[in-house]
């Protein structure tokens, strides 16, 4: 029951502030939530300081609101709710979240985005009618692009949402050309990406990928060990996976899908619960990906470097023009050591 | 003689926020002062407000410090001259900046770089010597890396510093097949070459460039005028260069150097004085000066944004294993709208 109270500043917050922290403690929850969503809680006394944090349990256990409520204790009371999600209004594993709200005196309630789930909406427009002062969408547009963005977009499409990770130096060199690639990215980089995965329900990759570099894609901290939620790891392709290939290691979280339809992958994955994807190579695979317009977000870690040959991140193997770029929004810019991190994201028109 | 007043607030400030000020007004100098470094310099009065601010004019006008001691007038007596390189000790075309200091007052001097030509250093030791309180290495390392970099890369190798642009998707196109590319990156980073271009001192492109592109190469604002100073176009191979190609348009800024041997193009560019080179495609010509060891700085364009297959901005068109990785140490990143601008150098040992 992580209440990240590492977060919780010991002042006055605005509820700006508030929603910013409820949206990193949703953050350090993704992957582990599904099918719920990570959702995030702060709850504000009186005087406005922070005196609770919480984000989604696992699937049958509390939402970020029940717990923060809970962790707040008598500071509810005649507090402030900031939540990066409406709060659900029916009863499924949990009792709603509403109900909690009113129970524990709180008179305020912040959201970021509105619940677009039909049956569990509502809790907003219930809560106003018990006398709640309601804010509907602060931080609307930044909360729906971080941790919530996969859930939503399950909610909107009925498929995961796929991100693609690209990591290249500046002339978009993922290798040289004899296929070593170590390392082309700093340790800051690559440490982001374990942490990365741990948040993902499911990272993909080519049998390609598996037979050139034979990855063990598990999700490890600094020093090796590993990460508390490790994602489902999948394989794409016709080829077999060896028995011996380091991706089958480390427990049952191990799918090969043995196809190049994309539409059959996105069918396996959606049955089996996942939302949150992540590609990780090869760059057939995301050419295959591109090409089936299946890539809603990227995250391109860019080393300050030059290769001038060697393979690139994304290859579709065949002819274009430029009115076929893929073109998304930057929602985020990062640097880690010397690399930058760029995340972007597919419009809900494009 | 711009005075860049805009870039003054109207109370006190700190010497650190001063020299920040006196290396925007460099920057602004930059592509019009050789042989001279473009220098910036802030007067504090004896309250600490920025009276003055000015930066190198161009060769034979007066040098930073003496054009802001100008401006400042009686307003420098007691005051502190905050300037990005150390005063020049020496009578050249204009007179010794440090007896400017003296006769107008100041009593403390902050400077970032020392001045590393014999003729002209000694500047600082000479003022403390008269009593000024002398501060050395203010921001130093940034500013070196900033505006005065080309120049102090000219005392210390003899040769210009050449920086490398490149403009591509995440997955490093920056064409696509066809040979398509408008446009990959926006408005913004599109305006922010053209404004780049007008403070270098030479571009460079290859001949393979002007007969696909045909590009005009000069620095152009949003509507299209003409900046202030013009860079010199200068095309490298042995293939004509047409003449009614865009390249020899406006006036007579134009190079046409007929060989592939880098040693020639850049003794050709030595002896015009030339100190900052951008090298702006296209992927042959970008290989061969990375191979030739000869890019001192990249300046990085990323669009969010994937291709999936087309040309890349460096093609060396040899083999390599990545240990040949040439590797920058990033000095800033900017947010251009949705596209990303990383600049990085090359350290003084690698």
């Amino acid at each position: 029951m992580p209440l990240f109270t590492d977060l919780l500043p010991d002042h006055p917050i605005s509820v700006e502030h508030a929603m910013r922290i409820a949206g990193d403690a949703a953050e350090r929850a993704r992957g582990t939530t599904r099918p719920n969503p990570p959702v995030g809680c702060v709850i504000l006394d009186t005087a406005g300081v922070p005196r609770a944090v919480a984000a989604t349990e696992p699937a049958g256990g509390p939402h970020a609101e029940a717990q923060a409520l809970a962790a707040a204790g008598d500071w509810a009371s005649g507090g402030h709710a900031v939540v990066t999600l409406e709060p659900c209004h029916h009863q499924g594993r949990t009792p709603p979240c509403t109900g909690a709200l009113v129970q524990a005196g709180v008179t305020a309630l912040t959201f970021a985005v509105a619940d677009p789930n039909p049956i569990a909406a509502g809790g907003a427009d219930w809560l106003a009618s018990r006398g709640l002062d309601v804010t509907r969408g602060l931080l609307a547009e930044a909360t729906a692009n971080a941790a919530l963005r996969p859930w939503l977009h399950v909610q909107a499409t009925g498929r995961p949402h796929i991100t693609l990770k690209t990591a290249a130096t500046v002339d978009g060199r993922a290798a040289a050309t004899d296929g070593t690639s170590q390392w082309i990215t700093g340790p800051a980089a690559r440490r982001r990406v374990h942490v990365d995965r741990s948040r993902r329900d499911a990272i993909i990759v080519g049998t390609g990928t598996v037979h050139t570099d034979d990855p063990r894609l598990t999700a490890r901290g600094a020093d090796g060990t590993p990460l508390g939620n490790q994602p489902l790891r999948v394989v794409v392709g016709r080829s077999d996976v060896p028995q011996d290939a380091a991706i089958r290691a480390g427990g049952k979280r191990f799918l090969h899908l043995p196809t190049r339809d994309l539409t059959e992958v996105v069918a396996a994955l959606t049955e089996r619960g996942i939302m949150d994807v992540l590609i990780e190579g090869g760059p057939r695979l995301a050419g295959a990906f591109l090409r089936a317009d299946l890539v809603d977000a990227i995250e391109s870690y860019i080393a300050p470097a030059v290769l001038g040959a060697g393979t690139t991140t994304v290859d579709t193997g065949v002819e274009n023009t430029i009115a076929e770029i893929t073109r998304f929004r930057t929602i985020r810019v990062d640097r880690l050591g010397d690399d930058v991190l760029i995340r972007a994201v597919r419009g809900a028109d494009d």
